[in-house]
């Protein structure tokens, strides 16, 4: 913990789940994950104390997991129970969604049920704008946009699957089951594309390998409660893995 | 106007606006155009006396012209007022959409305002499913549902916009900017895609060039009126420059 990163604490961001804050370092940002949770683009919202020191506890977690495995992200370290320091990056407003698993809008769009495996992953691009209420694009559209070129696209889609490779063994290790998740991608400095944002029950769709139970977002989006100690309990089986 | 494909005449399909029926030939269909008009899958509905004989007159206009320029279709000839022979084939369950303006759904989808000119023509792909609503699709999803492999995906993308450089001439001849439409194709026996459908101001915003008037099924989907009249002006133009 570098404690001059900590020093300036200028709010430049307020997203529904994190805060972003300048540092002492212009290349340096300090994440601050709240208690809030959202769903349907914001308009079903709730405060559950202790969600943001959880997710951040998992959200670290796993982007240390993901380097020591050769996948960088902007994840620097974790400098409290709520906040850490990532590097400071250009996001690139698509939500690139992994699915392994039908479940959510992808049941809606297809027409199958929830649970269906899939043979092969699918990968979908979200345009991230509320105001739109984040819209499926195709390729076109993201060359349209001038979100991100051709190469771009190919290299996020290839680093998602990746991620998904690592993340389907990582949670069966703990038994659980990598439904779905969304990822979002940052441009360095130097153009070079990086990973972003969390990765957390909020962000992934999680349920126990034996009960199909969710351990996920799902659990306040549909009502069904107990989301703070399905989050614990996905905290608790990565962090006995950790030790173990 | 071969007598013997009139003479079974059992409806086999009947969809929104056409009716399929069998012919004495098994490889031959006759299609009626209806008058009906539908908007919002299905829950918008008129009926406009006329409209049948001015889709076939059209259609069956442009698709001839596209032949010309080989570009094949279904269409084999127009049997009476409201029919036409066409080839039977098994449609593939997308709407091909190209656009070159923005319009429509993708509008909303990227929240630019319509008339936005494209610098280069957009390619969509809809799931045709009433009961989905036809929701858009990436080739994730095409593959995923067996709609067509990536080989087809890439020749339905060729095919569309060679279509589309033929049909932005052919309107601008007869002062009618082609905004987007949507196209449907089949699979011949012999596994060939080859155009089907229809080809219309059903399936086609078509403004007029000088005044952007809208000439198309927009009229009846926003309550403008003047459907008939802006069919029969279409219908016009294109049967003056044929004459000419």
């Amino acid at each position: 913990m570098q404690s001059t990163h900590l020093s300036s604490s200028s709010l430049i961001h307020e997203g529904k789940a994190k805060q972003l804050f300048l540092t002492a370092d212009p290349q340096i940002l300090r994440v601050r994950y709240k208690d809030d949770a959202t769903a349907f683009n914001g308009q079903k919202f709730d405060r559950l104390l202790g969600k943001g020191v959880l997710n951040n506890l998992i959200s670290a977690h796993i982007f240390e997991d993901l380097a020591n495995f050769g996948v960088p992200s902007h994840f620097i370290n974790r400098v409290s129970d709520v906040e850490q320091l990532v590097r400071r990056v250009d996001i690139i407003p698509l939500e690139v969604v992994v699915r392994n698993v039908v479940a959510g809008s992808l049941a809606k769009r297809i027409g199958w049920g929830e649970g269906c495996p899939l043979n092969q992953p699918i990968v979908e691009f979200y345009y991230k704008n509320d105001d739109l209420g984040d819209p499926l694009l195709n390729e076109n559209h993201i060359d349209l946009l001038s979100l991100a070129s051709a190469r771009e696209i190919n290299e996020l889609r290839e680093q998602a699957l990746k991620i998904n490779e690592l993340l389907i063994r990582k949670f069966s290790t703990i038994d659980l089951k990598l439904v779905d998740f969304k990822l979002e991608f940052g441009r360095q400095p130097d153009g070079i594309l990086i990973l972003a944002d969390e990765i957390s029950p909020d962000t992934c769709r999680l349920w126990d390998r034996k009960t199909n139970e969710k351990m996920d977002k799902d659990r306040f989006r549909r009502n069904l409660g107990g989301l703070l100690e399905a989050y614990q309990e996905v905290w608790n089986r990565l962090n006995k893995v950790e030790d173990a």
